[in-house]
């Protein structure tokens, strides 16, 4: 099953499409050269939007959940992506330890944890959960619905080493995207941090990030012979926000109005008839918390209470205080009516498989990743690795070809971005 | 489907198959640390004999064919391996010549040649088929029976770059085990040519091969606490044999002797109740030419003109002087008393899937590659990296990692061989 594409594919998509098949021995050759220049990030799954004219990445998430949510045929891809990547950051690591978020209570959740668990151990390694709960005394275990149980471990530091008990890895895996802070008890351990710390929303921007991407789609635009603005989402940043206080808004309905204009000013060029609109969201943070559909500059002045209330805070309780307008892409492929948003899970710089947020409760411009949201996860049938040129551009194989580029450009931006991050 | 084991698994191969589970995480760290240490061939593909009672590589091929035989659910698995392999032996690279064997009517051959060159394809690189056929003065299209084409063009040498009409690669890929010897067109170039022309026939001695792996798994017995010969054939060799002129025949019967009375000692430590068997083999050289089952000393005393003719000569003319006396490992996997023998392949250090030689009219001591046989191949349904703890221990997935296993000794015992004969 594969989500139809709502718009007639006549316009730039099809072109884009055709382009990127087309392009393709360039297309991984360009990628294998930028790998020689920029570390690969361990592991990330990218939120993408096909509005049919425009195919565009609107999240890059270095901690990615959901890996339950990926087609089971695909796992020895995982196992051998994740063979590569513990190749390269960390050949002599036989033990490790898996830092999950702190739900213990999201099922979902802790199954993308045992499926995470369980490619890592497939692909060679020891691995125990250590738990970074603070009021975690003793090894918890937490039954899954569909029979699997997952072991939860304090977490020790000695000396600069995290251990559990009995049981001192070699290296710790981060399955938790650090939104409430860098904890101390990660700090200057002797052992390697995978991802890194800065690589957490303690430290990441989304804009820092776009800013990268964007960089990243006009190279690979001028390899492809496109318009940069087919596959890249156009955003500016305000700081110091403040919702409650009401503070900022001034500055942010300046930059939706102009954002909102330069959209327009793209949809007359291609003949796109909807109406623009942008996305208000925090620099720093996920989860689709503090997340805003805006159509114009008085959306933003008229907030209510509890729309400034839902602002105000993200994941953790981190507030916002700076905010990056995106430039909303609308989402075309549905199925049985409803919307559907695919996410490309990488391991090293390899698309593993990715899944579809099916939701029919929400609309064509909405977030779809928004707090209390439910999806129904359909998985990609196919890989993203076999386009097939005699088929049509849009044909599933080639479809998803398309999406694993992209997804690749939003991967290396978040290379570009961590090695600038450095700290 | 998957063939049924016919021996009781009482004995010391459920021991082996437990303790590869076992160790798992251990074998996984030390073959991480190896290639570290060695270079990875760009491909092979490993025969294996399952005697129950002993699993153990009897051939390694650099240059396999077969890839046409594997399970298509696995190519995304070929295509990801590939891309790592020609990230790390020529990252620069984009445009490839893929130089297949001489056969123009070996129809399942040129199939392998298709399906190799749509994974590299697929990997992202310009692929075009040169052609060592020595009258080949136009391009030549050849039709495959599945409606697919292969177009050989005939290779020139310019400088010391090997180029096609309008089309000047920046890597060689040979499918070509030259058997024949190293054509001057291969020699001196500029361009990389994987594998190197040392992984040939030419250069290559089966001795030197199994001396290797001989290393590789006494390591890997210590790693995993078995007795090495569970999985290493022994084997002995003898330079100078003229079968057409007789000579040489007291050495072979000799090391045949000594072999064979070795075997019946290792049988008897382990209550193996068969017949001890060697194979006779050319020390260099493939296709199964030359090759004869040998259990007694007087068989090669004894044998008459069409044996002695047999034996004389391998593929392409080579002539047999220097023979290996390898231990004849029985097979005792069948499907519908057939016999079946697995051949496991890898791209870079990964195996990306496998077959089943399944043939009716051979014995399980006889070997099945040989001339003019005909086998029917059966694809592994499951691949070699998902060994599950929870089963037992020759369930299916179990079985498969521990042949993924072993044939990775056995590239290991490659890499470490190429190493050592690099001119």
């Amino acid at each position: 099953m594969v989500p139809h594409l709502t718009t007639a594919l006549t316009g730039p998509l099809l072109q884009l499409e055709q382009h990127i098949l087309e392009a393709q021995p360039r297309i991984e050759h360009w990628l294998r050269n930028q790998w020689q220049e920029y570390g690969t990030p361990f592991y990330a799954s990218v939120d993408l939007r096909n509005a049919g004219f425009k195919l565009a990445p609107v999240d890059t998430n270095l901690f990615p959940g959901g890996f339950n949510n990926l087609n089971p045929d695909f796992s020895p891809l995982c196992i051998q992506a994740a063979m590569s990547a513990i190749e390269k950051i960390c050949p002599e690591a036989q033990r490790f330890m898996l830092i999950p978020e702190n739900h213990t209570r999201n099922v979902f959740y802790l199954q993308n944890v045992y499926a995470l668990a369980t490619i890592l151990r497939q692909a060679g390694l020891d691995i125990r959960v250590g738990s970074l709960l603070p009021d975690l005394q003793e090894a918890m275990t937490l039954e899954l619905p569909d029979g699997n149980s997952i072991r939860l471990e304090p977490v020790c530091r000695e000396g600069n080493r995290l251990v559990l008990k009995d049981y001192d890895p070699c290296a710790i895996v981060l399955n938790n995207d650090l939104s409430g802070g860098i904890p101390d008890i990660l700090r200057n351990l002797d052992q390697p941090v995978i991802p890194p710390l800065h690589a957490g929303w303690a430290v990441r921007r989304k804009s820092r990030h776009f800013a990268a991407y964007m960089r990243v789609a006009r190279e690979f635009s001028e390899l492809v012979g496109i318009d940069p603005w087919l596959v890249d989402p156009m955003f500016s940043t305000c700081g110091k926000i403040d919702f409650q206080a009401r503070v900022g808004e001034d500055c942010l309905a300046a930059q939706v109005s102009d954002l909102l204009s330069r959209i327009g000013a793209k949809y007359r060029e291609y003949g796109v008839e909807q109406e623009p609109f942008v996305i208000v969201k925090a620099d720093a943070g996920t989860y689709g918390m503090g997340i805003m559909t805006v159509k114009s500059p008085d959306d933003v002045r008229d907030l209510n209470r509890k729309q400034r209330n839902k602002m105000a805070v993200v994941k953790e309780g981190l507030e916002v205080s700076e905010v990056i307008i995106q430039e909303g892409v609308y989402t075309f492929e549905s199925l049985n009516d409803a919307v559907a948003e695919p996410v490309v899970y990488m391991i090293d710089r390899y698309v593993v498989g990715g899944f579809y947020r099916v939701h029919t409760g929400r609309g064509v411009d909405e977030n779809l990743n928004a707090p209390g949201m439910h999806f129904e996860p359909l998985a990609f049938e196919t890989p993203c690795s076999q386009p097939d040129s005699g088929d049509k551009p849009d044909a599933a194989p080639n479809r998803f070809y398309a999406y694993g580029v992209i997804a690749r450009l939003a991967l290396l931006a978040a290379a570009i971005e961590l090695q600038e991050t450095t700290p």
